[in-house]
C-alpha cells in the first residue's frame, strides 16, 4: 500500500509517518511518501521525501498523477497566518486541494479500479459562533476566519468528488492539537501549547487571552490515532456525511493551568505571564469552546478524558530529556 | 446606482430587471446591466444586455472593474445539468464566483470607498438528509448534489470576503421557485411547475415522483421580493452568517395538485400522469421539504403562506392570455 502524506514536514505529518512506517496501516504495510515545503533535520521515518509547495503550478496534478492509494492532505499555513495574508490563504489552502482533487478525478476516470482514499484535516475553525453549550454534530458551519471558511470549502469539494465516486474521502474536524512540541508558530492556538510547554522548559509563556477562555484539545498521539483511523474505516457508514466533528477535551485555560500546577508544580505555573492580546483574543473567542461528537465516537474515534492526560502525553513523548 | 445582474437572462433575472426598472432600488433610480449567455427576445425592462458567459476567461473579472453599486449573482446551471455534466457545473457555477470575487476585492483595494452589496442566489440544495420535521437556522449544510456544494462553496466564499469588508455579501438560499412560466427545464426540480403549468395551458404534465414528496416552494414574485430586499437591508443585522434560509410554502405534491384542482377543477387536473423517474426521484428524494426560517422572517423577507396563493401569481402574472 502507497500512502502521501501532504504537509508530511509538519509536526503531525511527521508523527504520522512515524507510526505508520513502524505499524502499517489496516495490517498492511505502507510505502510512504511525504511532501512539504520543508522538513526537519533528521528523518524520523523509512520514508520518501519530496520537497516543493502544492501551491505551485502543476504540482497537485503531478502527486495525483503517482496513484497513492491513501492521501493524508495536512498542508495548509496555519489561521493566523491565513488571516494576516488573505491572497497567500486562498492560494495555499483552498485552491490546491481543488486541483489535487481534479488530478485525482482524471486517475479514477481512466482507471476505474482506482478509488484512492483522502483523508483530509479539517478544523474547528468551520463553525462561528453563537454557540450552544456543546456543538452536536448537526449544528451549521459559519467560519469566522479564513482558514475556517477554506477548511469548509475543500470538505465540500472532498464531499462531492467522494459522492460521485472520484475517491473515497474523510474530512476530520481536528480539535486544537496541544501540547504542541517545538516552538511556537503563527496559529492563533499557539499559546494554548505555549503555556504548557515553555513552563514545563523552565521558559516563560505568553497569555494573550482571559484565563476563561474555554477550547477544545486533544494530543499530537491523538491527531495520529485519529488520522489512522480515518484512513481505514468504512467510509459506507459515514452515510453521505464526510465531514466530521472528532473527540476532545473541553476546558478552561485556567483548568489547563491548574492540570499543570497539579503535574508539576506552581513554580512551573509561575512562568505563565498573562499579556492580553486583542488581535489573538478576538479570534479565539470566534471559536467553539465544546462539542457533542456522538458520531465520531459511534464510528470509534477516541481522544483524551482530560487536559492532565494531554499533559502526560507531552511529558512521555515530547519533553526534552537532559542531555 | 448601478446595479449588475449575472444571469439576467433567465426568469428570474428578467422579472428582477423588470421590476427594479419601474420600482428602483431602496428609493433610488438604478441604472441596469443585464450579463447572460442569451436573452429572451423581447427586452422587457430599460436595460443594457451584454452576451457572455462568466466561466470564460477574464470575464467576471471585467464585470468587476464596471464597479456596479450592487450584483445580484443568479448565474448558474441547475442541479439536473450540474449533476449530469460535473466539469461543467464546477466551471460554471463554482470558479466565475471566485474569479469575481477576487475581481471585486482589486477594486476595493483601489478604492476603499467601493464596497459592492453582492446578493447570491444560493439554494436549499446546501442541505442533506436525514432532516428534522423542520429544518431551523442551525442546520448544518451536507448537500447531496454537486450543485448545493457549489452553492455551499460560493456562500463560503462571499462570506469570508465580505467578513473581510471586500465587498457585502448576502447568499439567500431560494426555495425552489414554482410555478415557473415557459417551458420545462434541466432541473430536477422542473416538474414541481410543470405539473401546475402544463394542465392549466391544456397540456399533459409528467409527474416523476410519489405525490406524498413534500417540498419548499416560493413564487417568482416572492424571489423577486427576496432578491430586491437582500439588496437593502443592513446586512449589520446579519451578524456574520452571510446565508440565510428564506421563507416558502411546505406542501406535499398531493396538496399541489388538490390547490389546483381547488382553482381548475378536475379535468385540469386529470392531465397529470404519474409517470416514476428513478433519477429525478433519487434527487429530490435528498432535498429539503420545510424549514423554520426564523432569522429571515425577524429580517423582514416574506412569501406566500399556501399553495394556492403561489398558483393564483401565476394565474395573475403569467398565464398566458388567449389571443
Amino acid at each position: 500500500m502507497r500512502a502521501l502524506i501532504l504537509g508530511g514536514g509538519g509536526m503531525v505529518g511527521q508523527r504520522l509517518a512515524q507510526h505508520i512506517s513502524l505499524n502499517g496501516l489496516g495490517g498492511q504495510p505502507v510505502d510512504i511518501t511525504l511532501h512539504d515545503i520543508a522538513f526537519p533535520p533528521v528523518k524520523i521515518a523509512k520514508c520518501t521525501q519530496v520537497i516543493g509547495s502544492i501551491a505551485d503550478k502543476g504540482v497537485a496534478q503531478a502527486l495525483a498523477k503517482t496513484k497513492p492509494d491513501v492521501i493524508f492532505h495536512l498542508a495548509s499555513i496555519v489561521s493566523g497566518e491565513a488571516e494576516a495574508d488573505f491572497t497567500k490563504g486562498w492560494a495555499v489552502n483552498m485552491h490546491p486541494t481543488w486541483e489535487l482533487l481534479e488530478g485525482l478525478r482524471a486517475e479514477q476516470e481512466s482507471d476505474a479500479s482506482y478509488r484512492p482514499r483522502v483523508v483530509f484535516t479539517s478544523s474547528i475553525a468551520v463553525f462561528g459562533g453563537p454557540y450552544p453549550d456543546k456543538i452536536g454534530d448537526d449544528f451549521l458551519t459559519a467560519p469566522q476566519t479564513s482558514y475556517g471558511a477554506q477548511k469548509l470549502i475543500c470538505e465540500a469539494m472532498i464531499s462531492d468528488f467522494s459522492r460521485k465516486g472520484f475517491i473515497d474521502g474523510i474530512s476530520i474536524r481536528l480539535p486544537t492539537i496541544c501540547v504542541r512540541p517545538g516552538k511556537p508558530n503563527a496559529a492563533a492556538s499557539s499559546f494554548f501549547s505555549g503555556i504548557i510547554r515553555e513552563p514545563l522548559n523552565g521558559q516563560e509563556a505568553i497569555l494573550p487571552v482571559s484565563d476563561a477562555t474555554r477550547h477544545w484539545h486533544a494530543s499530537p498521539r491523538s491527531a495520529v490515532k485519529f488520522l489512522t483511523h480515518a484512513a481505514t474505516i468504512d467510509t459506507e457508514l459515514l452515510q453521505g456525511r464526510r465531514a466530521l466533528n472528532l473527540p476532545g477535551v473541553s476546558c478552561t485555560v485556567a483548568e489547563q493551568i491548574e492540570a499543570l500546577r497539579d503535574l508539576a508544580g506552581n513554580d512551573v505555573v509561575s512562568l505563565i505571564k498573562p499579556q492580553p492580546d486583542s488581535v489573538i483574543g478576538k479570534i479565539v473567542e470566534g471559536w467553539p469552546r465544546d462539542f457533542e461528537p456522538d458520531r465520531a465516537r459511534a464510528l470509534g474515534f477516541s481522544a483524551e478524558v482530560n487536559f492532565k492526560e494531554i499533559i502526560q502525553v507531552y511529558l512521555n513523548d515530547d519533553l526534552p530529556k537532559p542531555a
